[in-house]
């Protein structure tokens, strides 16, 4: 860690985002914690709410206090429930001090419209800020990112589809509509707060769809990203589902091709064209995704088949979604915001087995 | 067991399938399990091979011999390798004895068109019997049940699969395509054989789907049973997947509904009155179905729901695959063959947690 | 089931125990479940509150009343928090009506001693029953079951370590002491409320001891049992885990031979002896303890092993914590006191996979 | 990573210790891995045969070649079978060139008697070199790990053992004997060929002991640790166990105080003092060793607690069998023996959860 780090601070450092950002961020070359806020463990030694990161954090958890922050951070990544996660926002920018960079994992900048925001979490504590803040998928933009001040990290779930089908679009392979989109995910996605659906007895086990139909609310965050792409409105069946594993989502998309006689080696040609130079995305040639082998990593594997019979084309992806979902590629935003090499902190090796 | 019980044997004594049989069978109070027969590990005791059957079942495993057997059961179970399992088949019903009902559960009477059957498995050892053979998923067609010889007990992705959908299929509330089948597999799906791909370290905590894009051998048998029910040509488009549990399938259906203006309920209502008097299939409604709840018994839960902003039906199905996905609908399907209740020896509650 | 079947009531229908005594009864040839009750969960159909009880049970639960269930219940079940349920079995057994038998699966019952029982669950809302409670492990001692009106179903951690060294403490063939417990417990034996202890991915991928060094509950259990056999008494060091699974404990207990020059085949020999004619327990001799060989039924495996370099003692046991450790052996005892066959409804085969 | 790298090649390349070595070299400041060896894989990318490592290792697999390899490479680490290593470390040390240091991974220099090798293992290729390898359990010792050309990497059994009892032992806290043992392990210690035993669906809901009553191989490691310390002979009573989980070893250990007398705070302080200053060990005060807490770290949590009413010590320890148990506490000693810093590549945070 050099002299000149830069500070940065984790609020919401009590969940599994807040704990694997400081995972993430204590190994990062270019940076230093100086703070973590959580209100609910405020006070509390980081180690004792999350033991596994012991020998590598020394800090207390503060309560979050905008202004202290921004006088002590140059960076915050805001790991906090929506809706909080922008009023603190909306603080820490008022607050000014030497704070340059806000990013946040929540959903609260991710939708660019108030009304789509509004209709799926409720009213927004600073809807001016939604077409200022930049959307950070670099895989699919790096537009703006460099010298961004709000960065809106992507959802787990629409991080695993959009890569994998988002160069099929743009090279306008498939057809925009319909989108079937089948994602599975492990329990960490749900948070750290106890559940019966997270109840070990009760999941350990089971395979279960959840929040079915449209009902999920990355669904209009996956159909925002692709309508963009498209030119054009794209509307998805989005089904989740809950695993019996900890981290890992595996995003399986169905599309129409836009020319049922065309090569089939096209799909992959085109994966491979987009993805060439990304240093987090593998494109699998002869083998498929599998979350086993991205655990802990800001890796994505993708993958694509044609269903020759069924004239249809099978895009798929795994990501680890506390990592390439959430904190590695919020910490992947940063690099690129604040003029990092993009890799730096993010080289970490998947853990296998 | 009454005096008069029906001698069965189970051919194919050393793997899932085989195994989830005599669980299923010893509690059966109209049978009486006669023979165990396995070529690996003839010679053994039963509890040696399964020590989980200790204090159950005092029998040793045999060879397979056809006329052995047909000389001292009424009813046997084929739970053999596709390809062996036909040729032990025409030998059983060459043998004669007493023997009056075959259960074949692999693949090998599944498929009616011999050539199809040809271009999945390759030659087929008595294709004379194809036709004659009855395709046993109770829930979808009754007839020529009663009283069969040789009965192919579906595989476990077309039970989860078919039971949601055919109903909808049948009154033609959802076109015949396009399909989309995204199924999810518990290992045990993968038999006994230890393999790199059910090793625990590498299957444990991740999902992987497999075998994609029309290249899994359950496709022509899904497409065979939909296509009846719709009276035309369905291609189904069939993903099937690795999850880290051993036990369970959860298949879900993606299809367009054939009038978009239609009230959604319909959906709900058809599915209600077409599994109304089944005993094996609960109908959900304001949950969905999850396979954790279906573990060890012979039920499916199924479920559907509209997604009304993309306009497409959603049907779900949970079962266990080694009961309804296999030894438990073949004795399903032998109770009706025979004339026994449907239900007898099937009543186990799931096994939860 | 039959006209005459005796009628039974869960009370604590909302926990696993209670629903596991659900699974058991319905299944059982004698009774009939007449009344659930669970203050949490009255009011709603107990499929509500377990799915996988679908098409086996129609009641919904009731509020927990001694007087309505003794009035229309001969056996009352009890699977409530200590210190409730000994208040429930006192009003029950003051109501009169047609109960006469209480099993109670908690710990109220399970202690003798008054001040033993204070020490550790505080003050006993009726200790004068304490002495006239049978304490129910078959295996142990019959004595007292047949017309028992009040039976402490054992703890699981006790029934798993009593069972594979009790015959070897009668037979004097160990010391009584030291002796040391390292007991191994899947997650349901820490109930149905969620807890961060219990969250899947907290829990799903480690293993870790709780309550060591003679601060569970279960130990002064243990060391009642296992004193009244050796005739004096015997203190244990027992050590608790929580593991990655849902079910299942398997318990080793180390102790030291009282002859160090004994034929080693004593050890096995003394258990087959003891229990050669137990339909529930199963003495390994070529095979160890596996709690996956016993997952859902009443079955305890058994095991020894004589280390001879070190000169002691290992004996082994696998049961499943729901089954043998709470409703199954409940289920054993009613069959006992009420003078039903010992294994009715308690046959099933363990599954596995 | 630096000009001047050290370079390294890893023999063995295809299971999971060879493949953690590459996990935790790639990030390692001052190496450069520049050939792996392994002769089942030989001639395929590294990323075939383990896909998480892609983007990060371009090499591929070789086969064993000692004078290729000690032309190539300055430290060679060994992840071969037993017997087979340290044929290849005695082929390397003749084959001379630029190799300085072999760690071996395996069992082969591991016990100092060739005697007791012989009687667990078989004929020894090369005993004239059981006496000169330095065993490299740092925390125990760092005599001799300085400077190093031939370093015994502990079993993971030992480690974990040996860690939480050691600094006891020395202190003549405790007894020498009796301890009992008690260990219990995720399956990637079984290694990556498949078999029944790591079947998923064999081994995923369940827990069962292997090779008790003083069988497994580390018994004799263990021994010859603890009874250098002790300066007797130590005996240990040795209970390994299966869990289902991928990674991680929770080791127990019974043992009787020296003087009962004692103030119980002792144990701790003493564990405390020993641990201060080492950077991988956290002494745990107010909670327990937990294998999730560790996972991908070279961190070992140890405890000790003293059960009051029994007079007995419990000490614990959690290690990640693959890290702290193999493949980083070989870097460690690899650090120590060329001077680098201790902790140089071994920082990385636990992934949790």
């Amino acid at each position: 860690m050099a002299h000149d780090a830069t500070s940065v601070a984790v609020l919401g450092a009590s969940g599994y985002t807040g704990a694997e950002l400081l995972r993430v961020l204590v190994d990062h070359p270019r940076v230093r914690v100086v703070a973590l806020c959580g209100n609910k463990s405020a006070g509390q030694p980081a180690t004792t709410v999350f033991p596994h990161l012991a020998g590598r954090i020394a800090l207390d958890i503060e309560t979050v206090d905008a202004v202290a922050i921004a006088e002590r951070a140059e960076v915050a990544f805001l790991a906090l429930p929506h809706g909080h996660s922008a009023q603190v926002a909306k603080d820490l920018r008022a607050a000014g001090g030497k704070l340059r960079l806000i990013v946040d994992l929540s959903a609260d900048f991710r939708l660019r419209d108030h009304g789509v925001y509004r209709e799926w979490y409720g009213e927004h504590p600073c809807p001016e800020l939604l077409e200022h803040a930049v959307y950070g998928l670099p895989e699919l933009s790096r537009e703006g990112l460099a010298g961004a001040d709000l960065i809106a990290a992507p959802g787990c779930y629409p991080t695993a589809t959009v890569l994998p089908i988002a160069p099929l679009l743009r090279a306008r392979l498939i057809e925009p509509s319909p989108l079937v989109v089948d994602a599975k995910s492990g329990v960490s996605g749900a948070g750290r707060t106890p559940s019966l659906a997270a109840h070990l007895p009760e999941a350990a086990e089971g395979v279960r769809p959840y929040k079915v139909a449209g009902s999920h609310r990355h669904t209009p965050e996956i159909e925002q990203a692709l309508s963009r792409i498209a030119g054009t409105d794209v509307v998805v069946t989005f089904t989740p589902h809950l695993l019996p594993m900890s981290r890992g989502i595996l995003s399986c998309v169905y599309a129409q091709p836009s020319d049922p006689g065309r090569d089939p080696g096209a799909y992959l040609a085109c994966l491979r064209s987009a993805y060439q130079d990304e240093p987090f995305v593998t494109v699998l040639e002869d083998s498929l995704p599998d979350t086993a082998h991205v655990r802990g990593s800001n890796r994505a594997q993708v993958a694509v088949r044609y269903d020759q019979r069924a004239g249809r084309v099978v895009a798929m992806a795994a990501i680890d979604n506390l990592v390439k979902g959430a904190a590695g590629q919020a910490v992947q935003c940063m690099n690129l915001a604040l003029g990092f090499g993009e890799t730096e902190g993010l080289g970490a090796v998947a853990m296998f087995p």
